[in-house]
């Protein structure tokens, strides 16, 4: 079994989630410029989910280099991770209606740790056909990066219900730092 | 003729039509965490349909693991799969907002069967073109697990209308034993 | 330049057409199943034009079969095919909900009309990259079946000022006849 | 790190732009031919922007002809054009809603000189992989209508603050200035 049909799908239901989110950027009522600052708050949680996503993509790229063989388990392992991550659109559309309120603050963070709990359960999955040695295990070997982000997220559910603006802030945090791409599976890539 | 583009087309269908199904998930009317429930009857509904796709997108990709050739005709075969799924989007949404209730529950069921049936005739098509002795033919051999989903859908669709309830279950029953992946192919496949 | 991305993109555009038109079959306002009678003519209108363009998608798939080469202009000529297709969406969207009306009817013919143009004006931009004698050439020589669609669109879009049901019946009468594959193409591309 | 998977992945995206933005385009209230009127603004706004995104997948196209290697940065350069290019079908909602008001001409400039910028940064950072003597280096040396398209979006921002027919009139020939093929591109492509 390949790859190939496994990636071509994913990159399909990536794009549609990442670019759906745009249908929630409804014109604004007026036709001044200042009307678009009712936008701005689903414009801004539009881009941070974005990002969001496209770290998922570079990430899931940057992994499936090393993939040379997958199984049933894999496609479904891959199939949770793309549902959790159609979650964000949801997600988005709720909190860029209620910025600085707690439950899509929760909700936001909640989804972004089932998505992180998918890529864990998928990267486990791939290890178990890819066992050390082999360039997979050696370039996910500690994932502290990924580890710390899960507890972040985590953090991140239990601080909304206290402040929502601390959420999200861990939220933009942790995308920061996923921004530098994924340098351990870079490094094995390209022969460091 | 190549079955490459044909498979390219069926991904990027089955990508939208599990990733759309997103778009029924509306944002609560509120802003707490306890406003999550309203949604949680129509995320259920999403994430059985997402479930029941996924299963189509995995079996598809393994019955194209073993296709050599395609006509004309296969083309429309796949088409007409491609038109079922598309109506499971419908149906989860009006069940999703009447989850307890007969029309929906009797409609989500005909859809399955049209899907079981679109399927079986995609599979029939196949073996026109590869037939036995073919690692399809082998493969497919007796297929009772797709002939047993096909009359539990019907009996599905016939208990909607004394207990929808039961028809969920049954369909749900159905999902998880297609959740395996098709062994029979996958030792073909795998040189069993 | 090569044709993979042109195909690819195409595949793209066209499993989106074919599949958000599904997005216009809202769920009826009860919860009976005779209530889907008042989805019936917008699920039959979504048939039609599911087919419609599933027949421009297998033409489109063994036109390219024969192509090796494309260039900017065929590109754009390709675009603008793709452009035609999506206003199906829109003027399936008006005629699903007045399936008996003029307006939609004419325009539903209309835009039948503009996308058998757009087919043919592709097909003469790659006829000029493969002039004759090439299997291009050969395969769309006498094109008769695509000017005879050409003409009927053009009839309906007439008929529909006077009979809409006459303007249906005229494209339902095209679909069925496109639905047997290109022989033509089918028989030089399996080298007969 | 192979660029198929940034290219397939980016095809899907802009296909998505391109094709949802005909979501837009609501059937009409009533069921005339003259009904048709209402929507005459959004169709335009749609044609507009579907030139304007083809010309971006056109010119991607060509890019990556040249284009041996990327590397993460690369990756991010692109969701970001990605990104841009997805407010072009928010931008095209508004405006269509009213064509000859300052706030929609204005912002679909400004979005339109977003893209342009985030497809030099593309470039830039292709350069970076594609240092002089390279064909790519070549092709894009004298990038003269790029440049020219960025000052001609930024006048037709500061151009719709006064008149907002004349923004959309730069627009407009902007893209007809781009619908010629990247000749220098195509050059160094075709061999000459």
């Amino acid at each position: 079994m390949t790859k190939g049909r496994l990636e071509a799908f994913s990159d399909g239901v990536i794009a549609i989630i990442i670019t759906i989110m745009v249908l929630e950027l409804r014109p604004p009522e007026g036709q001044a410029i200042s009307d678009l600052h009712h936008v701005a708050p689903k414009l801004g949680a539009y881009l941070l989910s974005f990002v969001l996503i496209g770290i998922y993509w570079v990430n899931h790229h940057h992994l499936f280099v090393l993939v040379q063989r997958i199984d049933g388990r894999a496609l479904w392992a891959n199939l949770m991770l793309l549902f959790c991550l159609s979650l964000v659109s949801f997600a988005t559309a709720w909190w860029g209606e209620h910025p600085w309120a707690t439950g899509p603050a929760f909700w936001y963070a909640v989804v972004q740790l089932l998505c992180a709990l998918a890529y864990t359960a998928l990267v486990q999955t791939l290890l178990r056909l890819h066992p050390p040695p082999s360039q997979l295990a050696e370039a996910v070997r500690t994932d502290w990066k990924g580890k710390l982000s899960g507890v972040a997220y985590l953090v991140a559910a239990l601080a909304a219900l206290f402040a929502p603006w601390l959420a999200i802030a861990i939220i933009v945090a942790v995308a920061i730092a996923w921004l530098v791409p994924d340098r351990r599976v870079a490094r094995v890539v390209e022969g460091g």
